[in-house]
């Protein structure tokens, strides 16, 4: 990603190793799908977040490699299954595995790296971060399902999408952060705090994920630009809108969601609502604020590189374009 | 079932208000479709192996009841990942979540079961039971892409389909079992013992359960006969003729497999080559088999209500009709 990855590069290499030993299974077919997906250019965000977390709270050990991996493999599930729930066609520039493989292999590799997941980490038998990250798996299905109840319906909230996004993307971010402070036996504030400082983290990452959503218009996110509209998720940018606009403009906007085809004409002329009535500038503000949050919560610990990098890693937030 | 859930029946009462607590949720879409399909007439055979060997163990707490709940929970998520992977549009005789509410509730309030489960089991904080799961979920998707990997290949081994029921059926039998010893603390011979005698259970219900496919006429299964045949299932009945018959019945079979849609007459004609060739007897023998085994497993624990209503639940397993 950047130069806060450059202190544990090491540990990155030994990540993708990692990566190939612990999903090892005879079906020859879940390692190819699995190497396609989790092979293919994913940032490692989350992993780099359990790695400078756990050098943070002095963790000396080799664990915070496999539990970077296995924080990977949950992400990578979520994708998997996502990509059917939206019957998505591309990811990361890459056709996804439901449309190379079928909805089939792509739903039950899911499955296959949840469960390889709870097996490794019952196997490791750290109890508590096997309990946050069952608690944060629950959450992630609910966040989704949430986001399923909500699908187009221009009456989301900013607490329905706030609530959303902290469950389907903030728990996860929250719970990579906490496993470092776990595996460095740091006493309960200092746990709490880089929870905390993941959660707004998250909550950031996806806020700017769903501006570039609208506003990424070369393809970088290795999806169609305006993928949200037309699979009626109403986000943040919409919902500020949504919220000030009157009577013609929302009522376009819930002609746009009843449409069966959204058109590139239909997504300007949003996209063009959003922008006039300041729908990017309150998200850009929204996600400033978080990240502003986020930093505060690491306070409490002194200085040392691993807390710069940590600084670094959510500013990048902000500036990212993918 | 029958008399031999008579001795348990007040904890298959508790299972029910059990299962009801145990997947409480904020999101009322999960609860929803969670009691459609966990409340459609289950037979529950899963819990009843967990209550009846934790008794046949000795143990006398609570903690079976949440557990039978959670193994459920497990088979329930399994049944709703299925019904995506295999597109079916009924089960037990009602439409299936993804009939009615489509794909993507049913791939996300199955993985909101598996998280469930793991997140219970890891408050409880049992690392052998949890081991022992997550092992076994592990197992059941490996299961499932085997099975997809095989679809319509007429060359399925023998040694193929019971690596696929082993996987996707037993495992979890085997499981259920086994918890039995683990709650009642019994040394690793009875643990072993149990387990072998849910794995060789398990093997016979399918086995029974892949009978009933072609012979049950009358809906009894919920689903309409002959399902595995239009899915490219490739179950023993078939195994054992497509090894017997000669060059104009294969190529018949294996061109049915290339039609898109599998017409009554074509079952009815597979049907009449399985029959001409065994294939229904083989399977019949291959269960009894199994299950001679099974009981057999039991012959190191002594006499009890519960040993005889083990015994007794293994025996019904062929006579069963759904």
């Amino acid at each position: 990603m950047s130069g806060f990855t450059q202190i544990i590069q090491k540990d990155l290499e030994k990540l993708e190793s990692s990566i190939d030993e612990l999903i090892s299974t005879r079906v020859s077919y879940i390692k190819e799908i699995v190497t396609y997906i989790i092979k293919s250019g994913g940032k490692r965000v989350r992993p780099v977040l359990v790695m400078l977390c756990s050098k943070l709270c002095g963790y000396r050990g080799r664990k915070h490699i496999p539990y970077a991996a296995i924080i990977e493999f949950i992400h990578t599930a979520t994708l998997l299954h996502d990509d059917v729930v939206d019957n998505a066609k591309t990811r990361r520039g890459l056709s996804t595995v439901n449309t190379v493989w079928g909805n089939e292999p792509s739903v039950l590799v899911g499955d296959f790296l949840y469960s390889r997941s709870f097996e490794l980490m019952s196997r490791d038998g750290n109890n508590e971060i096997l309990k946050t990250i069952s608690k944060v798996t629950t959450a992630l299905s609910e966040g989704e399902i949430l986001e399923i109840v909500k699908t187009a319906d221009v009456e989301t909230t900013e607490k329905d999408y706030y609530e959303i996004i902290g469950n389907k993307t903030a728990v996860l971010f929250g719970a990579a952060c906490e496993i470092g402070a776990i595996l460095g036996q740091r006493p309960d504030s200092e746990r709490r705090a880089l929870r905390n400082f993941g959660y707004d983290l998250g909550i950031a990452f996806q806020l700017m994920d769903d501006v570039l959503d609208y506003t990424s218009y070369n393809d970088v996110l290795g999806k169609h630009v305006g993928t949200d509209l037309k699979e009626g998720k109403v986000t943040l940018p919409l919902i500020h809108v949504l919220g000030k606009v009157g009577g013609k403009n929302k009522a376009y906007i819930e002609k746009i969601f009843d449409k069966q085809k959204i058109t590139q004409r239909d997504f300007d002329r949003v996209l063009d609502i959003i922008e006039e009535n300041g729908g990017i500038a309150y998200t850009l503000q929204a996600t400033e604020r978080h990240l502003t949050q986020a930093k505060k919560y690491l306070d409490i610990f002194p200085s040392s590189r691993y807390k710069t990098a940590l600084l670094e890693l959510a500013d990048y937030m902000l500036k990212r374009e993918m």
